[in-house]
């Protein structure tokens, strides 16, 4: 009887609508330490008010749907924002990076094809290093496609060097790397994070740096409270922590492990 | 001298025939939690009399052929079954789900590929999700694609509320994810189950809500004594730990995990 | 400038030359427990002198090359004999078995466009299946893909039945799963072995079935040189055993892990 | 609306310029045991300064960028060098093997081609292999591909026979595994190395041979400070671990694990 072979394509780009974007500047904010970029890229399409025009879809995402309070479904996915302005701008984020190393390369692909085809030339990529200590005021490491970039950029707080630790993993640097060979300049801006806990006080220096770059006015504020409210869950943890131990009176710096 | 490539694709669909269906409901049941979906659309088949009608082999099932009884082998599998009535049918059951990332993905689409060729409008995915303790009587929860069909099934005594645990992952949850990009719609109905073990007694649950909303008729005996026979081992492995234990006069309510 | 993109393909079959054969039955021994059905196929192929016109290469094959007394290397692969007689054979044997999943698929369905070009009809695959002690006689267990089979060969005093564990995985498996799809019947005969060992002495009574079923007269007194080699391995270790646990006037009847 | 589908290949040669070189002889030294065949290669491409004419990116890299002490980024590579004398050379390095099987096939076969294409007979490939002690005077063992090879290379006082481990797993065993397979006859140079530190002595020994058979004189001194470096290292850490167990006047021949 008749057979039927099945292809199926590693990572497709659906458009919900194409805009017409001038050069527009790429920010890429997805799950990583800290989910210092994520939450920074998130922040930023909510107090932009940037609109959704294209999925990208992966066989390289786990295989998964996730349940709202309604009962309904959403298959797991990264997004493309975009926000005309002075300078128009392509925000990447999602709910997964690619698993496998090859998914991440080609992912790394598609979003770059999908923002050159806009003009693109300039990529920032959003990240948290961690340091694994309590960090009070998180400084903003960043890295380069270009010296010039280096140059460029210095005057607003960033600091340029190695932090060691193997360099930049995932989408952050790969759409660096690659898209420095296809023609762009960019930069990563990495917040300093404890690493053990999502870091909204982190994505906010990230955000302040970036915004500052782009000349963009956003409020910090629900930033902040998520900020409060994760500190608020860390003290609390310390205090059980305390408790278990019977050390009460001891000071413990670093916060547990909460991911 | 000469050489030889081979190509092999990932899935392949092999028909036994062809049936005439009319927008046929897609049912899945693969295994997973309690094996709860696979014992469900089982029964469903066994009941209705369904007729096999194709076979779905693929390179990310295991390299594995079984045994039977007669010493007569057979590679592992998906199998498509179809029933006419008021409402046609198509039913997915099997021995494995795709084993990777990327196998879940390209199953998916080889089975919405046969069914959007017969006009399928509809998907009911049928699994279990796991509490962690012995469940008396199980509930079913629900997750749909579209508000319409929250609205439609409630009726049914279905729950839709997201349980927590990272959403549906494996093909109850692609098939519908999928399945809503391309035109479909449909539902995951969730039996509660302990996770410890095989669970016919959350299976009937499913199974009663499912034939209730597709209005057929069918005995539920079977399932009835292979829940008592499940029931009979736990207890006798309960017995046996309170001996081993020492603790025979201790109430335990955990079952012992089988698989 | 220029780009070179890379694209290899999975599996690839060199002849060293291209044999007339008439309807050849094909014969599987790779590595596997006990290495039974790698012996058996070695030996076989020594006796019968048979003759190799087929390499077999994967990238789904550990990137290895071996280094001989010489000093010369040998890429790892697999390969294919024949030998022409009343009933033609080929023979397939190899370093390895495929170490993916996939890769298993791939490889069973290089060596079955082999054979079915050259018109095989039938395929006998040789493997061992471990029992977890030591064994003095070995059974042989057989599983087939037609119980017509199954009626043919019970004269050769091979059990027919279930041995339990999965069923088969591997090489010897698919061979008679894609097989039978692909319109050859075939068989698999497992020496029973205790898993802990090399054992020639399993794969003697393996070829002794696969032989007679063949009308094929050898010699098997180097398999049993090996099996003794192994069997004074085996008591060297156990003494070493005793002394080193001071047990030395107790029993032990389980072999040590050699691999 | 509208998807775009994304496609991209294992491994991509980018050339920076096209030398014309005539049956260029290819010398290979990647990431391995004791980093020997890393060391020789830069050492020889920094000391006959060679020119760098290519590079080779690849999706079974790891998905990362390394950031200088500038906050340069830079994509993870293997890179490949010429150099035009009475042999031409062409010399492949870089920041890592492929990470999977098949990425290792695929990777060789992209070099191959490149050399091939440049008339290429010959290749060297550059490796240690550890002997789990401390190495005063590292020897240099050979594996060839052909026999003439052996009797050729003899006279510069490299073994030819099995050190036994498996033969030679990575890059160092299929470009002489595939390459004589294409046409192309090589040897692989092992320099003995503790397989616990870096092994810049070991890489030197591997050289000097190397350099001998190609009639090239070079000065080994920088590898000899690091050698040194790498020596002062080790002795510090003996101090420590001496200090630390309160054992200073005993003996320990074994170095501490580094890598």
């Amino acid at each position: 009887m008749a057979k039927k072979k099945i292809r199926i394509d590693e990572a497709t780009v659906n458009y919900l609508e194409k805009p017409e974007l001038e050069h527009p500047v790429l920010i890429e904010g997805l799950p990583g330490v800290g989910n210092v970029g994520k939450l920074a890229a998130e922040h930023l399409i909510d107090e932009i008010e940037a609109t959704k025009f294209a999925d990208i879809f992966s066989t390289d995402f786990p295989p998964q749907v996730f349940v709202n309070q309604e009962g309904l479904i959403k298959l797991v996915r990264n997004e493309l924002y975009y926000w005309k302005g002075d300078q128009d701008l392509v925000i990447l984020t999602g709910d997964y990076q690619g698993l496998s190393t090859r998914g991440q390369y080609v992912l790394t692909q598609a979003v770059l094809d999908v923002v050159q085809e806009f003009g693109a030339r300039r990529v920032y990529t959003l990240g948290g290093y961690g340091v694994g200590m309590d960090v009070e005021k998180p400084t903003v490491t960043g890295a380069a496609t270009h010296a010039s970039l280096v140059e460029e950029l210095q005057q607003y707080g960033i600091e340029f060097r190695d932090r060691g630790g193997g360099g930049i993993v995932g989408a952050s640097g790969l759409l660096l790397g690659i898209g420095s060979m296809r023609g762009l300049e960019g930069v990563c801006l990495m917040g300093e994070t404890s690493g053990y806990m999502v870091d909204p006080n982190s994505a906010r220096e990230v955000l302040k740096v970036l915004t500052s770059i782009l000349n963009i006015n956003i409020s910090f504020a629900k930033l902040e409270e998520k900020a409060e409210e994760i500190s608020r869950i860390a003290q609390h943890i310390k205090q059980l922590e305390k408790s278990a131990s019977g050390l009460g009176d001891k000071d413990t710096d670093e916060l547990s492990y909460i991911g």
